[in-house]
């Protein structure tokens, strides 16, 4: 981390902006992956609906139909993102069959337009339901293409173009007072042991798992302390630490990570190579 | 597929861009990949040609030098853009040999920048012609910066920089009436059998035939039927369907996909990875 | 590569924009890889300080942690974005460990922000240093969202975005004079054979090796000329030619390639999948 000494001299820019909501920005979570013309298709029909739109993409990426992932990458990536931003997103395993289409207004001022299939529970945990509606007007979805298996192109990419060029949010349709929601299993603290579960690999092969800072603190942990961690039926032994960076390279580490959740990785090498591991994994830490 | 109910109320918004061209906007599509600074350098020959660009991408990850693949992706997803949009694309197994550089005009008011290789035939199909011309404009193209293995940063996106900021198309260079084009084959029907190819795999393992709605419909297929599947010298049976959710998890589907094309699924699995196939690879489909 | 005729038209879009600074640019390129919500949260930042931004992406996919090879495709990346041009970068093996932020505005006019570790030692090489600061101005900065991972979206973003919306680069810290380096090795001539290593392998499996053009014409090469290569244990015999297309489809070429550096391939096939070599691999080259 960098060390930031602070200095006397004020930002007008900064302060200016704060009050502001961001104009025409488009942000887009799916599993469509980059190698079709889905992608494509979405942002065109972004353009179309708002030939001023600026489009920013989180991932398309998210594992095929897997609801829970995208509902959890979405809602950390959401937060950094300023009001008056617009996400479309769609991760749905029930594409084509008739489900609700919905736009969900944050308490932070954002806008989320896409399935009523449990892939907003993430942001409405997080960022607070100021409303939320289901999307009936015809006149802002895409006109005269019918599809059989993609609601990106025809409903959430309008709709989102459209709300991004400051469409009052009320015109798309009626509130609704049950959108669809998943679980979220967080971790647990039995006898000074932390368990949970991987809920998710990270592109370096971190392990990233459901539990939260306060449970670490619970289980009096603290920088310094060593750990025994049990995952894919391996224990490895490691340093409880602030970054990677405090161990050695190739060795152990457990920090809260970003997410203020805690992380299991080595540093500069991949914990979920060396062992085996994927999203699901049960995962056990004790002090030792 | 989201049951939509038609609404008094009326988007202006919709009504007003309708009319309008967007500005500014260049769209692209290549076999780059994305590890190398090729991405970047064309994106970045594009801004120094118009500083007020706004870039989207359907895909860097057309297969290596295959032009066919990068005609169909291209021709689906350009049908989402606004009139006004501009693209650049390339996919080009003679890159560094003596080759024209087009633009093509199509009736819709769409500009495509690239090689005269073929690329653009599903786009003139679909679009239809309005005027292609060859660049010979140097005032047009990257300066100085000579290049023994690209046109992209050097030609297509300085040129597609230029167009999307209204250069008028007259400037490029003089009209041809011999763009270059690939033979695209269609799907056949021969006694009840419809016989056709493998067109492209998608992203979830989905194959997207040669086969159009038209074939199938002569075939007498409609949804409810059920079909036998040859592919990859083996035989599955699959519901007809007008969606992928209309069979359970886990069962074969076949239906007419978003792009007018016989699709053959597993629903919320990969058709393509369970037999074995790929692209080329022939169908066969009978009603039972 | 096109044939472009000289005509006597003249672009005055070309000639005004020369002139300009691009406004509100962030160019981006680090190691996050493109499925976690990491590139989300940087692009955030990014419009969170500057609502009126527009992002590019060179690549999130360089080799986890390898500052060497951010570093090179940065460079050649970079080259070709307009004056005025902000870049964001982070490859940081390091990442949570106490090291400098930095501000590099470089002699044409462009603005890198980033870690003090090496990956700005192409573009120091490339476009030359105007002036090093390193970020000690808070106000500029992430605010309220502390992290112990990432300096991504605490710092470089948010100090990009503020840059790319023409805050005075003077603003961020004090001017600093010893930016850390990373040695950059090229090859060298010994009795008429060139000896380098592959210092990339792109998208296409072709070798990019570190050997600049001026040691291929000291070792008196030239188009035509027939060489043998050694590399990954294996022998080969090439062309040496202007451009990949001077050799039939699955011949063997080596060429000076957009980057002024000797690339080994073969046209329209993968040369590192030949050979099974990768970055790093030694490379040794002598006419026949």
């Amino acid at each position: 981390m960098t060390v930031l000494a602070i200095l006397a001299s004020f930002s007008a820019m900064a302060a200016d902006s704060a009050g502001d909501e961001v104009e025409n920005l488009v942000v887009l979570l799916t599993d469509y992956g980059t190698s079709d013309f889905y992608v494509g298709a979405l942002e065109g029909s972004i353009y179309s609906a708002n030939p001023e739109a600026r489009i920013s993409t989180i991932t398309h990426e998210v594992l095929a139909f897997n609801v829970a992932e995208g509902s959890y990458i979405l809602a950390q990536a959401a937060r950094y993102y300023p009001p008056g931003t617009v996400f479309a997103a769609e991760v749905d395993p029930v594409v084509g069959t008739v489900e609700r289409s919905i736009v969900l207004e944050t308490n932070d001022s954002k806008i989320f337009v896409g399935p009523d299939n449990g892939l907003f529970t993430g942001v409405m945990d997080e960022l607070g339901i100021d409303c939320v509606r289901e999307i009936t007007n015809l006149n802002l979805t895409g006109q005269g293409r019918t599809s059989a298996t993609f609601d990106g192109m025809e409903i959430y990419g309008p709709v989102a173009g459209h709300l991004a060029a400051r469409t009052d949010p009320a015109e798309v349709g009626p509130e609704i007072f049950d959108p669809v929601r998943i679980e979220v299993v967080e971790g647990d603290l039995e006898d000074g042991t932390l368990i949970g579960t991987v809920a998710h690999v990270d592109h370096w092969g971190n392990l990233v798992t459901n539990i939260p800072k306060e449970l670490a603190e619970m289980a009096d942990l603290s920088p310094g302390d060593r750990v025994e961690i049990t995952v894919g039926g391996e224990n490895v032994e490691a340093a409880f630490a602030t970054t990677y960076g405090d161990v050695p390279q190739g060795e152990w580490v457990a920090v809260i990570g970003l997410l203020g959740r805690l992380e299991i990785a080595i540093n500069m090498g991949s914990a979920a190579e060396a062992l085996g591991v994927s999203a699901g994994s049960e995962v056990r830490v004790h002090k030792i």
